[in-house]
């Protein structure tokens, strides 16, 4: 099986709106063993519709189309492929019953006409339910050729994708493939492909998927023993950065270590301004663990809130190692947390100097009476400079928590 | 002119990067009013790069290319582009110093035989100088047909755009389209369109793009005079929501106007996280105008920090109106600040409640004497809500500036 993936909306080529469903549906394949050979993403015109799906079955026998199956008089896909595969459209009763249901839990009146529009389906289809919104999905198959219809909104089209797609995908799969997906933190991408690169062979490959503070590993097999070896050898050189299973990412792992531990957590963070806080609050939960933290941008900040010495901001300076200590101990001291992140450092554009240039940065990792102080260097714009800012603070406190626990 | 795009790199069809580019062009494109046609991710194998070719010239006579132009193996791009158009390569002697001189100023040594290949360029190509990385950018043009290949890497990607691409696509523009571009914030796409609509013909066309906080809106004409009467339409409907040139966000033009007014911003952040904090620092310059803040997630922080009465969270509870009051004149009195947002409500999954469901919001702004309190709902999962919450907050502090002035 060769897939293709064809997105549909004049939206994704004006740039209003970047394309995640490709991002998603090419890391989900992945994970089964299937490598997407080519992406499309086209206007909402039919002639592009027939053209694109000419182009995509010359290289491919299953296209994934996403976008263009609502009620608006831009939403071509059904009738596009409909006409590429020469069959009529057809309204099905019970396509038409669920909009309707649809359209009664969250309007007054009945369904407008262009609404009901949306339960014709080319013959011969098959129809998936979506669970949240009107539009249904559909699968066609025909001469060989497979093509499965999805909704563009991702909160409509991951979970019809997950419980639709992927069964009648993973059916097609001629000789199983075999996978396993880890998560690793504190390693770069480089470092892991050398040392896993002598456990590969003919039989199992790997692929790598680089984010800030992760790289996810993919191995793919058809042979499941092989698979169990190469999982125990990432195991074992990876011990300390593989996250656990259900754990997607660095600040969900060090709020669940901090959780095992019955510790609390509090930042300070300069030049990171509230990214770091920001990282830990965007997971569920996580007021079990996190107290919560100071954003002292301003040196009277560092003082009042955080007790900073004045002393230490006008001989050190609040870019120094001194500084970033004053300051998680301040935190810690004034929230009672048992542990505790400071951040101060420079970030750029403006701000930098030969001594204290551009990317500087002073990191404080207080755990229980331990403190850890780290100086580094970063390159890149303001954005990626405060990211790995977050990201190495956030790792320096995992791995003491790692420590803490041997 | 018509153009494709064609993104070429493993890595966007397994997920592990989400193609950014493709958003940047779009966009880029749209303000000198090309609408690109269609656009390709494909695998970095030769026999891709050629069927791609021929599907985007069947469509198109101009196909911006980004991606594999680096020094290794997997980097096939030009050649794959010069079997297509049927020239050989050659090196290129003021290529191949600007490679040396690229190592020479980053590592020890030589530059590397592999690095050096990059030098070699498809015969009649011109050069198009990459100012932040190794890899030349090239432009080839023959029998009416024209490519520009670009390095993937965004930050080489977009400076070479800008200085080398787009001048000569504007050549190319038989008769120059008339664009301008507005970014108004505070009113939804759907009521933009609405009230823009009877200023239309066909002579001139809006296209919209939405963005958390802010919708930008394209006018294309080639008709001067239509751009000029269209304008004066959008600044008198939109007078207050349309950003002054150069700024390019709500969190910018909130800076931008508390600058002009000499005003000192601080945040106290409960359900957000620091999520405010990170979009105003996240602006360069920042730290002129913003001192800082509290993320106070947990009550005994609320209390210590920012003076929340302890009566407060035992009788109406952190999530209230009377809590963001609290929080909103303490964080002022303690900074000092002139202005000063607070946040506090319930961003789910978990926490809610028949009284207090997911998505209630209340949020404080306070303007030297005047505090003004509102109670919101929201809608969508944890990370939406949040970032509507901190939407709603600048939005709120941005018009009491706004009022402020007159």
């Amino acid at each position: 099986m060769n897939i293709a993936l064809l997105c549909i909306g004049d939206e994704l080529l004006k740039g209003s709106t970047i394309n995640t469903n490709l991002a998603f549906l090419g890391s989900r394949l992945l994970e089964i063993g299937i490598y997407p050979e080519l992406s499309l993403e086209i206007r909402d015109r039919k002639e592009d519709i027939r053209t694109a799906l000419d182009y995509a079955f010359s290289r491919t026998d299953t296209v994934l189309v996403s976008g263009g199956l609502g009620p608006t008089a831009d939403d071509l896909t059904k009738e596009g492929v409909a006409e590429w595969f020469g069959v009529p459209m057809i309204r099905r009763p019970e396509a038409e019953q669920a909009i309707r249901n649809y359209w009664k839990n969250r309007h007054s009146g009945c369904a407008p006409v262009h609404w009901i529009r949306q339960a014709e389906i080319p013959e011969g289809a098959e129809i998936l339910p979506n669970g949240f919104g009107s539009a249904p999905g559909i699968h066609l198959e025909r001469g060989g050729k497979s093509v499965f219809l999805l909704p563009g909104p991702p909160l409509e089209l991951q979970p019809m994708f997950e419980r639709s797609v992927l069964p009648r995908l993973k059916e097609h799969l001629d000789n199983p493939v075999q996978t396993a997906l880890f998560r690793i933190v504190g390693v770069g991408e480089s470092e892991i492909e050398d040392l896993l690169e002598p456990h590969l062979n003919p039989e199992i490959s790997a692929a790598y998927c680089a984010s800030p503070g992760m790289v996810k590993l993919f191995l793919t097999t058809r042979n499941r023993k092989e698979l169990e070896r190469c999982t125990d050898a990432v195991g074992s050189l990876f011990r300390e950065n593989v996250l656990p299973p259900g754990i997607t990412s660095l600040p969900q792992d060090v709020l669940r270590l901090l959780a095992e531990r019955r510790l609390f957590l509090a930042t300070a963070e300069s030049c990171t301004g509230g990214l770091i806080a920001g990282q830990l609050t965007a997971v569920p939960g996580s007021s079990e663990t996190f107290l919560g933290g100071v954003v002292s941008y301003a040196n009277e900040l560092k003082m009042r809130f955080l007790g900073v010495s004045q002393k230490t901001l006008e001989t050190e300076g609040a870019v120094s190692r001194k500084c970033a200590q004053e300051m998680v101990e301040g935190i810690a001291a004034k929230t009672g947390a048992d542990a505790a992140i400071s951040v101060t450092g420079i970030a750029g554009p403006g701000g930098g100097s030969a001594e204290k240039p551009v990317g500087l940065v002073y990191i404080g990792v207080k755990l229980h009476a331990r403190t850890t102080l780290l100086e580094c260097h970063f390159q890149g714009g303001r954005t990626q400079i405060r990211e790995r800012m977050a990201t190495k603070a956030l790792h320096l406190l995992r791995s003491m928590l790692m420590e803490s626990a041997e």
